[in-house]
């Protein structure tokens, strides 16, 4: 029912900065995507601590919550707004985003998405909110 | 009273993320630092429409509003929390962001950030709250 | 050119919850409404701090923006989302909503709305978006 | 473990507000609680609509965060911020606002909470972060 995950892959890889993520779609389903991103010391927000830019977590959250909206074949056109929760600093390893649709509307879209690390443990999480069109 | 811009260009560009950006330090004051970006392609959301990444700017008003509580001297280490109203798409130019504090507290701090394009319109708008240690 | 105060206020008093709150309209413009309320104990959230319910703030905020919006003659017809930061205890006394357009959509809009007590203190500050129709 | 409802009753019954309110705590666990409100007309946004005031709605998602996080224990003093997305209109007869926590912290915590219809449909949905102390 759902498209291969190669398609969503490629989706994803039409936009430049998605690109330069180097984002990894590893599950769809209707209303689902999981997307998967490698540690680069690209991300890192602090030297010291090691840990990722709260932006970078933004990105996965915006355009996770994105694709997951277009899993269901509706045409979600642009982010209205974005909101993110920071839960604990993303210090090493790959993670994970699970974007899921909360609402589907016919004007606006909401979608969820939770970020985790390479233990399972949460990271940060947040929502958007998408024009449809 | 304030440091020279240079202090301030120094201590952004110690994180990765944010020298991949490219960020330049236009203007900073007390609670008040403004930060110009200069369009790239590897900013770019979507290749049709040649717009800018949400989460660009989301990282822009992430990282902003930080450096902002920052000029006051108060220690900000993380962000609680982010949201970012996303109104007209970023699609070609320079874009400029304008971080001012709008509570300094003992425990949290928040800050508000405006970006806006080559021709002074608002493109995008949004807060963080952060962490005060 | 805007409308007197009194439409304002009789149409802000056509809801019934926002008879209850006893809202005042004090100023009325083009993208522009200020808002005040009185001290009730109803409103207290916490009978030891006498501290105003964030949920009081909170209806502002929404209301505030929303009403915002209308008078530029946009056609605002329900709250998408609202976000509510709380500055500092509401604790007594008169409180005033200030609101104001942010962007005016036309599927979307923004307002947010300031809220400051008798001593001029901001107390809480959000935004609202909403469906235009 | 968890104390009995009517313990959780009498702590939300504390505020004025949400005695006016009218909540009734359903059910309660370590990090869990689940309020029903019974419709009143005092509610009400738009009296062609019958549709309730998103303030009440934002109020349920602030003030159930809150408690939930105390359910654990955990002592939240105040709401840092608030987030809530509307997702139906709210047109008649009871709701539900279920919360449960998302992240207890030392200095901050977050909760979320979905509200439902008498039909188990999402209403309105959100977040808050609380200060712990």
């Amino acid at each position: 029912m759902t498209e291969p995950l190669q398609t969503w892959q490629d989706f994803l890889d039409i936009s430049p900065f998605q690109r330069w993520l180097g984002l990894k779609v590893e599950e769809a389903g209707e209303g689902r995507l999981v997307i998967g991103l490698e540690w680069r010391e690209e991300f890192v927000s602090n030297p010291n601590s090691k840990s990722m830019h709260g932006g970078i977590l933004a990105s996965l959250i915006d355009l996770g919550g994105l694709y997951a909206i277009l899993t269901t074949r509706s045409m979600a056109t642009a982010t209205v707004d974005l909101r993110v929760d920071y839960h604990r600093p993303a210090t090493g390893g790959a993670i994970r985003a699970t974007s899921r649709v909360i609402k589907l509307g016919s004007k606006v879209s909401s979608a969820e998405t939770e970020i985790t690390g390479a233990d399972g443990k949460l990271l940060a999480s947040g929502r958007g909110v998408y024009l449809m069109g």
